[in-house]
């Protein structure tokens, strides 16, 4: 069985203000919620052994604030967590990652389709997950982790701070 | 738009300790922790228009506490919310209800049931909703609210407390 946090990266500068949509960092107040955010995580003993994050600039941000409030002492960053990335590649890393506890940092829509896979075995749209909010879940701890994956937890920012 | 809180009745008395299941009451630990756990809801400003209950003591005394601190002015039972009930009732119920903001205090799996309904359109037992815990959800302002429900909230009460 193995406990995943999915957190989607916090408050970014506008789309459109950067060359490159990866470059996109988060702004001041994005900065401050997540640590904060973090922070409140941290006094729910929540500790895992890997951050895996989408290299884009908001996101690595927003695992390293996690990383610096102690959620986690080791962070790997992964190109499968891109936008748009399919399932496919997240799907083969976590059949085959033998730890027990994982964040993962990254985009929306990507996150919630990730959590309907676990779930329900399909995507789904009708989950909504805030910018720096969190997605909990369990996988079995035997055989397939697609539609046999527990949902224990969602949360808006807004009811962390 | 609807937003509806789906609400698990609070630690009850073991089953066998008492003749007839529909009369296991709240355990004074379970009371404690419903009150806290409704105390923090008043904290996030939750208010609705009104609570409905199962017509069983668990969940009627929960209801209670809910109304107590200050959630609601209006509580209503419903023979639809007691264990084993199927869907389709609620689901006109909830058709027809012409509110805004709306607490559900029954017991599983028909919460989590009710949550697949709305959001999946099927039922799934792969939601996890311990007692006293909470999951929210939004149905469309139009239309069928099979299928097409958004959930922005689920949380175990340890997280709230």
């Amino acid at each position: 069985m193995t406990t995943i946090y999915l957190v989607r990266h916090g408050i970014a500068g506008q789309f459109g203000d950067f060359e490159n949509d990866r470059d996109r960092p988060l702004t001041p107040e994005g900065q401050g919620k997540t640590h904060r955010i973090a922070r409140h995580l941290n006094t729910l003993n929540i500790k895992t052994e890997l951050i895996l994050t989408s290299p884009y600039q908001r996101a690595h941000q927003t695992a390293q604030i996690l990383l610096k409030e102690g959620l986690s002492d080791h962070l790997e960053t992964a190109d499968f967590l891109e936008p748009d990335s399919n399932f496919d590649p997240l799907h083969q890393w976590l059949t085959h990652w033998p730890g027990k506890s994982l964040i993962i940092v990254g985009h929306e829509p990507n996150l919630t389709n990730t959590a309907a896979h676990l779930i329900h075995g399909t995507p789904n749209n009708n989950i909504q997950l805030k910018k720096a909010g969190i997605i909990g879940l369990e996988t079995p701890s035997k055989g397939e982790i697609l539609g046999r994956s527990t949902l224990f937890w969602l949360t808006p920012p807004r009811l962390l701070l």
